[in-house]
């Protein structure tokens, strides 16, 4: 007998998110009689995102209740699963802080501070879960997945699940090697945005053999010739292919466009470099003409559902379909409380899955979820050129970052700066530094970071 | 009773070092009636080595034989400790590799591939330890101390400790402070060439203000007029002063001026740089003008002792006195052969010591040593800040070098030319890798490393 349940969604405003999630919500009869609040600090957005709801799930017939709310506390009351989706800074924000390490000479956002609100909501969010609702699950959607669900693992101790897209990169591999997916048997573990097919089967068989294939015959041709329509269409790029010949395993997802870590600054030095490793017209999704493309195309499907939910005329079912997406929060939802077993990508404590790392980092890789909870599968091992070139150091850089938001040693945010790959000078670094938390939106930051800053006479050249 | 033993010296052509043990063993009454054998390739400094030590052994009456041979199997037959300072492409092969790196646009050999001789000399010497004498203990002096002790101690069942003259560094602390080193309690553990000062206590009171107050009303002045006499003395430098404020603990010994790390490029990136961190005139040990400085010396030195040598009528013990060195070798000889109890700084698996590494990692740090073993003694925990900017970052280097050693995987190499913080592009790290594989010298190394090089069309611009 289906139980229904309360969800409460955390930064419900990300309209696309939220409707995403009411299709698949009203797409699952096995969780009618459920009732879901969306939380955000954005009003007007709330009001839209539960009106569309309201209606996509009348025009279904299906029987859900939508509550909207400021309130986090109150939409916690009583949760069974949280949601939380929530960008604390917004894109608007994160521009800002690239024009102006731009100035500083940095191309792109190479240094950012934007991971401590991040962290701070995310904690935030865990501590009142722990209060009102200590026994719901905590379905963590937005990013940092890797350190935000170790932190909160680490910190409290709520059942938490880290989701994100990346893995379905295997698909549009498949795609492009003209394979059926549902003939395809595939694994790729590793730590969030850092994850590599370690298993790639075609009926049973090796499939690499037909990437290499494609990769000799193919590849330059493909490179030469293909326009990416979305920003994020990297999977086939000539540089997840040179990521594939340097590590010995495709990376997937997000892995080959992480310019964060400095094991990879090469692939994304300026826009030409980026175009020729990641192809035209964007050069990947990290780029001064890729990033406003996404984030308009946001606004504007923003703005469409905003006239829709406005316009009662409107058929909502008609407009965005009745097919489910490919988000896993709702299957996992309904494999947790119904045991619809599945089998899915989660972000979840390691404790001995990938051999070498600690037991309470976050890994990525597969798991049964079932009503008893969730059962990750030990994966097949990352090769050790893999592990110490690219999971140990992203591990590393993790560790820092929650050291330098535990600790407030505003030596360590110097420190990220310096060790940066595009940092030429001393003193670059120090300015960066000390330009971004004098930013507007920073005050908090400002406030809690102390100690060395690098500055001083005895310091500069 | 003492014991008199059979000690091999491999490498016993470095001169000075060979000298300063000989002294030491001289003056260690203990030790009379033992025999050491002198090795190396080159039979012209063996020759004098062998005929210095046995005159000023001669001269103090002390009762030691002598050998030498140019056949290692043969020094190693029955010894009981085997002490290995080899150096196998020596300085000057080290020169070309700078000039040629310094074509391709780096700092002072910011790309080196010399490890790998170096660790497949150590791997030499310990399998045929295996074979010939399984029971004698290696004292590696040699480095990397910390690479090859972790390889051989992880390939074979000897007993190592490895060997480092930077803790000293420590002293030169109390000179400047004007402390007597007497009254100082210290402990820097950590990992080779990346120790820290834990406890830095005088008479039982912590120091650290003593030096502080030194940084505030003395640093500048230091700075700006000392004129170092050694090429390595940088402990009191700007340098090791601004790492003590970036990390919390005094760097002691080589921890300053490590400059292969990519987390302290910014200390190391031309000579006036270098001036300013580390002073005049040499601007630290690895400069342009230091390492010629530093060789011409040790060459000249040679020269004296070969003129020494020769000299039938030089008294030996006046030109080179009858102090003891400062070295460990022959005291810890002592210690595990006659008991004479000591506290040592000595590089041996962690197994604990150093909580977040693995066991099977060679750590530095203190140990009692008698004629028991080696005890090493638990330090005092480094900052987390420490272990995460430096420890595990050092670690990780060496675990590539290691794998990239047991593999022979050339994207290996490749990778560790991409990510050094002086690369500029993609093409420059591919092109000095292969130009430092077909410099001559190189053949085995060239004949090794196979796999991904990172040319061809597809992957230049």
């Amino acid at each position: 007998m289906p139980r229904p349940v309360r969800i409460s969604v955390i930064g419900a405003g990300s309209g696309v998110f939220s409707l995403g999630l009411v299709k698949d919500i009203c797409l699952t009869p096995n969780l009618n009689g459920s009732e879901i609040s969306f939380m955000d600090i954005d009003a007007d957005r709330l009001e839209f995102v539960q009106k569309l709801a309201t209606r996509y799930a009348h025009e279904l017939g299906a029987d859900l209740r939508f509550e909207k709310t400021l309130d986090r506390a109150a939409s916690l009351q009583d949760a069974d699963f949280v949601i939380n989706t929530a960008y604390p800074l917004g894109h608007h924000h994160a521009r800002r802080m690239r024009e102006l390490t731009e100035r500083h000479g940095y191309y792109y956002g190479a240094v950012d501070l934007g991971d401590y609100y991040e962290l701070e909501l995310m904690m935030d969010v865990a501590r009142d879960m722990e209060r009102i609702c200590p026994h719901a699950w905590l379905i963590q959607s937005g990013n940092p997945v890797f350190d935000g669900c170790t932190l909160m693992t680490r910190e409290t101790n709520l059942k938490i699940c880290g989701l994100c897209h990346g893995h379905y990169g295997y698909l549009e591999i498949c795609r492009v090697l003209g394979l059926d997916p549902a003939r395809v048997t595939w694994e790729a573990p590793g730590l969030n945005h850092c994850i590599w097919l370690t298993q790639f089967l075609y009926d049973g068989q090796d499939a690499y053999p037909l990437l290499d294939d494609w990769i000799e015959t193919k590849g330059e041709e493909y490179w030469r010739t293909h326009v990416a329509e979305r920003t994020h269409d990297i999977q086939m790029s000539r540089g997840a292919i040179h990521q594939y010949k340097m590590y010995g395993l495709m990376p997937i997802g997000d892995t080959p466009r992480t310019s964060t870590n400095t094991s990879s600054w090469w692939y994304h030095t300026d826009l030409a470099t980026k175009k020729h490793w990641f192809g035209e017209p964007f050069g990947g999704p990290d780029t001064e003409i890729a990033r406003p493309f996404y984030v308009t195309n946001l606004e504007k499907r923003l703005h469409q559902m905003q006239e829709v939910a406005n316009d009662p005329k409107a058929k909502v079912t008609d407009i965005f379909g009745t097919t489910k997406t490919r988000e896993q929060q709702v299957p996992i939802i309904d494999a947790l409380t119904n045991n619809v077993e599945g089998r899915f990508q989660v972000n979840v404590p390691n404790r001995g899955r990938i051999e070498g790392l600690p037991d309470d980092v976050v890994v990525e890789g597969q798991a049964i979820i079932d009503a008893t909870g969730i059962h990750p599968i030990k994966p097949t091992q990352l090769p050790r050129k893999i592990m110490l070139e690219q999971v140990y150091p992203r591990w590393l850089e993790m560790e820092r970052n929650l050291e330098a938001y535990r600790s407030g040693d505003l030596s360590m945010l110097l420190w990220t700066a310096l060790t940066n790959h595009q940092t030429r000078t001393y003193e670059q670094a120090v300015a960066v530094i000390q330009d971004l938390l004098a930013m507007p939106g920073h005050e908090e930051l400002r406030a809690y970071f102390k100690g060395f800053d690098g500055t001083g006479a005895r310091w500069n050249r």
